[in-house]
């Protein structure tokens, strides 16, 4: 069929998609050891539970789950979304100061409908969660990031940044960040927030792995330490229940912010699945959430366990981040070889990464990797770490 | 608590969301007899199926429903609603054709999110739906109405304006319009695409209400009778399953703009709810659709008889559509008279309906409304269509 030409917009010029996409063509091959995706642990998902679930609340609330919904979302949902960040993340907000959101990836994407004209700058973090990084890009932002350490962001490198390029928000994930595994220390936060309020930006604070530690005690969200309502706040039930049900929450104490991911939604899905909020709100009305918790997290240490320990097979002059939580550890190599180059061999050899060149805004850092942990048993992270020197040592 | 002032983006400037909402909130009132709505009626939901389709999907799919999907959707979803697009609409497409959206409400904005950039202009029915005018205006588009008449848009109108404005973009909804029931004919079908070749522009056909046809022969979508994938298609399951699940389409067969809108949803949402469009895909699976659609059809059919026999008491120089089908018929009061005036006196005597000023991008037309009359049973709605010729005599 002959193709009319089409006139698209201006946004998606230099979009491509995923960068990753291409790696994730490989995950379903016999044998591969996939260090590469970002999914919680398979084990973690109960699907008889949920199914469970899903016909007690259909059962319970029938037709006005499968109805049409308020924008602002499920009743039940967004008191128990409240209680939970109140009771579990320590974060004091009622029910109408959230907004239920398609996972907390829409939660992103609204927060920038509502603040982001073309060629306002966002401060990232060096690197970033590679999906806000390409939001970023379909609202005209101008990305600017702003260097880590094991600390998380630098006050000084934020500073310098602030202060040259007015930023309208910076977007971090300041625990057991995606992709490095770093946290943000006490100090750190309270220095970012008041540089917030000296530069005026908002902070979007996307905290979706909060709840998965391994080890160390709990900092508070920057929302908490926040007196002014500078914090927006994104939290996900992907990594708790079910990533598949795409349930998440904007939060935020500014009204007029609120409104305006309210009326963005409208206009961009109306509302979330009903049944998909009743759900993780039936979950939690039964308090499963903290058993939960506490039943996955000792999984996950050991993963994260056996992949740290998996790194003495690196190169001399390798690095890596050591987290205390999340699903994620980074990995420098020494300085020259280059992690693009390495996976094309490593894939050869059936284990798949991410070069950290992609969470980059500005790319370089070639010598940089991140790996998840998450969905690959002891045994096979021992096996992938061996395939990757092997790689390594060529 | 001070509250920092926040810098919004300029796109929200003026739009103050759904001007309907207010009304809504009177919905509830004891006794209130709404013509407001758009939803589908209760009685077509089933919610008890639904329930046990739910529980069937999770315990079938388990894990690789919770899990992370892909941005391309449920892949059984893809195959059944090209399927029923082909048997039931006849629409000639691919499972590798459409992107599944979380309504089709999202199918609208990923379609601006790839094609509009600021000040671009796009045609709309005048009237036409709101919750598109709102989308549009979000992207900064700069709204041309085009007028209609019973056929639905006219040939003439559309040709002037396309010349004049080059738009990018003709949103339709050409068969049982929202807001006025309106279908067009084939003659103006083809004089739409037509024009489209001439000034190339891309048609985004709203088809929800297609299968809600209670008179008449079907006529070909837009999308059919276009040989050059000039057409995008908007396919729904809101009014014919659930909109609560926020299941729904895009289609179109060139492949880079579908590319774009995957694109576009992957850093919206990630994918829709998977155990929303596994339900739907169970349901059309077992064969439940056309049937479905049949038993529904009666009820709606003898709802818009009654609403229509109810116009006899509005007074002389009112005026209405005979829609062969949908949700909704449009009213034309007596040149003079004022909806929105009526509006209070209305809501007082418990008796709803939304001022058709507000589905015109350039406002006016204060003499007309829309009704929908799905969601009232038959007496009510004699009842209602009293009250409202009351409240217009006094």
């Amino acid at each position: 069929m002959e193709q009319a030409e089409l006139r698209y917009a201006k946004r998606f010029d230099g979009v491509t998609g995923s960068a990753i996409r291409d790696i994730f063509k490989y995950m379903s091959l016999p044998g591969m050891i996939s260090f590469a995706g970002g999914n919680p642990s398979d084990s973690a998902l109960e699907d008889e539970l949920i199914s469970e679930i899903a016909h007690t609340v259909l059962r319970k609330h029938g037709k006005k789950l499968l109805q049409y919904g308020a924008t602002e979302g499920w009743p039940g949902f967004r008191e128990q979304t409240a209680y939970f960040l109140r009771t579990q993340l320590g974060i004091e907000v009622g029910e109408n100061e959230l907004l239920p959101t398609t996972g907390s990836t829409q939660a992103i994407d609204l927060l920038l409908k509502a603040m982001i004209d073309d060629g306002d700058v966002v401060l990232v973090e060096g690197p970033s969660f590679l999906g806000t990084l390409q939001a970023l890009k379909l609202y005209g932002a101008k990305l600017v990031p702003v260097g880590m350490d094991d600390q998380g962001l630098i006050p000084d490198a934020l500073e310098y940044a602030a202060r040259k390029h007015r930023p309208k928000i910076l977007y971090t994930v300041p625990t057991f960040q995606n992709p490095t595994g770093v946290t943000m220390s006490l100090e750190r936060r309270e220095a970012v927030l008041r540089l917030a309020g000296k530069y005026s930006f908002l902070i979007a604070e996307d905290d979706p792995y909060r709840q998965l530690r391994y080890s160390g005690e709990p900092l508070p969200p920057l929302f908490s330490l926040d007196d002014c309502a500078r914090v927006v706040y994104l939290t996900s039930f992907s990594k708790l229940i079910s990533p598949g049900l795409r349930v998440g929450a904007a939060v935020t104490r500014n009204q007029t912010l609120l409104r305006k991911l309210t009326v963005g939604k409208q206009s961009t899905d109306v509302h979330s699945a009903s049944l998909s909020m009743a759900i993780c709100t039936e979950y939690m009305e039964r308090g499963l959430l903290p058993g939960h918790v506490e039943a996955i997290i000792p999984r996950y240490r050991a993963q994260l366990e056996r992949i740290l320990s998996g790194f003495q097979r690196f190169p001399a002059g390798s690095g890596h981040t050591r987290p205390d939580g999340g699903l994620f550890v980074w990995a420098t190599l020494p300085e020259g070889m280059s992690a693009l180059e390495l996976l094309p061999r490593a894939l050869e050899k059936r284990v798949a990464f991410v070069p950290g060149t992609y969470f980059y805004a500005d790319g370089g850092h070639l010598n940089t990797l991140r790996l998840n942990f998450s969905n690959s048993e002891v045994d096979q992270i021992d096996e992938g770490m061996r395939r990757l020197a092997e790689c390594m040592a060529i």
